[in-house]
């Protein structure tokens, strides 16, 4: 078979980009042998021209300009690597138009304007592939969109933040509070110096709305996702999830009830120890997929870093060379706008911890008020704290406004002292 | 978007058979809507005509005549859901060689003729797609045929028979013995009656065959692979595990080293309890992958069963449909064959557990005999048993071949009453 020399234009050579360029040095002659296919990183836009760069390129193949790349007639595809919405968007619009395939490592992107880039994409019959936007390095996007797409998929949960897993196994393997594993995160380059993005699971949400729009087939987008970080969290929080057989984890939830309606969300969720997403320990990432005929699956890896990242870029850029090469390419086509459950018509077993008055009848109080808002409990315990007694509830599965109208008149009652916390229970 | 009608003819309809059938009938719309093809079960070839069916099937469209379905010109695309060689072997050719993509979840043919096959889908220019040959509903292929097609993969660890991982499970948590827990799964209909090809390795090694295959892109047959099963493990072994912080699994094991040379194997080993392994209990399957760039993958899911297996077939034939009408097929082309290494030459650290006299000096025997075959002892636990003492030792990493010569010489030291166990040690 004669190899076709495929000429890839790179935007960006930050970590991803340049691992790219890497393992494209590396596992060129290998792609090569077995698809005939070889790929050359022809030119590449860079911010700044005259920093130092770990990686070989080709002389002269560094450009300021973008747009020189996406129009250069030389170059076949396109991959993408700035991140952001601007001016990645425009980009990978032009890239498009002109008919090259582009492969993006963007979940902002396409937490954004997907649906605006999938239309665009199909419109100009080339390939936009994203596996990389997505839990980095595991493939997740593909079997999605390929293997389960003949599966009624009901519900996916997603570890897909590598910093906020990793602060969680270290508070719950050292008991570590949430400040020291934070700073811990930091120290070792997982967690940014201002961690919001993270921690509050704005990061978790985008890639939440990519997945839902993947795996019910409607556009969702980042400002349809619920969140809750796990900047609350405490080492209390934790130890009674121990006690009670669950482990914490900051999940990515979406979800497609039989009425068609999507619910989309990031929060802390209790999980039982036996779970699998339970045992993801450290800054992996991992996603659970319940479908009516497969069951369940989970697919884990490295959801982050530069090499694994630069893999998945490369899987997408060998398949849509291959693609352009064959004249083909695949298409998600036009997604309709999801219709979204709002947060308070979603449905969950839920963990609450109160400190109430220790005194007769305060048990009979506080179950009244779940009882009013018709919250079925399925355990409670309580536990001395000196004139003080300590709550613990696991409801059985009630809907977010019913839980919302007990804590508001909980915090009502004389007895009541504080609400310490309140935590989702998924995956019994 | 008008619909193409792609018309399915059906060989065999046993539990997948049926289960696809009925998959079809359930999700054909949401097919259609999402990809513009219509999906008609047209023919099915069956062995017995008059048997009762629980699924509906159009009138007339059962025949005793697999070629029959396959000759039909009326007929767009083969499922091959009969399992064994022949007459499946014949007939996935046949139908290749008149151009229609074939489906098959047929493990047995693909580990033993899958070169010839690919081989013709190749010259046929039509997919040859098998995803539902290995672990059931787990989307795996796929993503090592094109996920990881750029990644250097270094190996493949997979409990991929639910059977056996289902009894080791009860052996783990409920301390049963090998011989009860294999009575359960035979009640529960996990295990056959004679239950050989699963305890004994034979149904993984397959398995492990068409991975190695995959993974490292050469022809690697159920031949090639070495197997030990579980038959002979009993309940001191996984107590012994369990104390020194392992599971014991049946893996099936595909590596490829630095020489090119590939080593394929099935059998017991004790995996570290934090393992993504160790936690996949039950009747589930989960394979790890680990490769240089994107580092380690793992897939988990259901691994047999009706409805998962015919969602990984529907996967697949929506994806040839797909192709058949775009005119465009995926290729794995002609693979050579690979060199395999000898398991004598494979590397490993091991557990050992002997029964030997309890007297002054005995331990210095017995190390001498590891010393004197340059197998490096990581550590040693030493118990009284009445008049006799168990040694427990876990080797660093070592040759076979060095284990074997070990274990020999050991047999014949005076001080040693009985080589209790052995087991691989993996995953650390």
């Amino acid at each position: 078979m004669t190899s076709s020399v495929v000429r890839v234009g790179l935007l960006g050579c930050g970590n991803v980009g340049a691992s790219l360029v890497a393992l494209i040095a590396e596992q060129g002659d290998a792609v090569e042998a077995r698809t005939g296919l070889r790929l050359e990183v022809a030119r590449v836009a860079v911010r700044n021209l005259a920093k130092t760069r770990a990686v070989d390129l080709p002389d002269g193949c560094l450009t300021h300009d973008a747009a020189d790349v996406v129009n250069d007639p030389s170059i076949d595809l396109i991959v993408e690597v700035i991140g952001g919405i601007e001016p990645a968007r425009s980009l990978v619009l032009d890239s498009l138009k002109v008919g090259k395939p582009v492969v993006t490592a963007n979940k902002e992107l396409l937490a954004n304007v997907g649906a605006e880039l999938f239309a665009a994409a199909d419109a100009a019959g080339v390939d936009l592939l994203f596996e990389a936007a997505v839990a980095g390095g595991i493939p997740l996007i593909r079997p999605l969109r390929e293997s389960l797409i003949g599966e009624r998929v009901r519900r996916v949960l997603g570890i897909v933040n590598g910093t906020t897993n990793y602060i969680l196994t270290r508070m719950s393997e050292a008991g570590a509070t949430y400040a020291d594993a934070l700073a811990e995160a930091q120290s070792l380059g997982y967690a940014e110096r201002d961690p919001t993005a993270d921690v509050e699971g704005f990061d978790a949400g985008a890639k939440a709305a990519i997945i839902a729009s993947i795996a019910f087939g409607v556009n969702v987008v980042a400002g349809d996702v619920y969140h809750e970080g796990i900047s609350g969290l405490t080492a209390d929080d934790i130890a009674f999830a121990h006690r009670l057989g669950y482990e914490v984890k900051l999940l990515a939830v979406a979800e497609q009830n039989d009425d068609g309606r999507v619910a989309v969300r990031v929060h802390p969720a209790m999980l039982p120890k036996d779970h699998p997403l339970a045992t993801v320990r450290e800054s992996f990432n991992a996603i659970f997929v319940e479908g009516d005929a497969v069951g369940q699956l989970m697919f884990y890896g490295r959801g982050a870093g530069g090499m694994p990242t630069a893999s998945a870029v490369l899987g997408d850029l060998i398949d849509a060379a291959g693609n352009l090469r064959r004249g083909t390419h695949a298409s998600i086509g036009s997604l309709t706008r999801a219709d979204i459950q709002p947060i308070d018509e979603t449905r969950s077993e839920y963990y609450l911890n109160l400190e109430v008055v220790d005194r007769p009848g305060v048990l009979h109080s506080v179950s009244g008020v779940f009882a009013e808002h018709g919250v079925s409990i399925r355990s409670m315990e309580q536990e001395g704290l000196g004139d003080e007694a300590r709550l613990v509830f696991i409801t059985h599965d009630a809907a977010e406004s019913a839980i919302q109208a007990t804590l508001r008149d909980l915090d009502r009652l004389d007895v009541v002292e504080r609400i310490t916390s309140m935590l989702r229970v998924m995956g019994s």
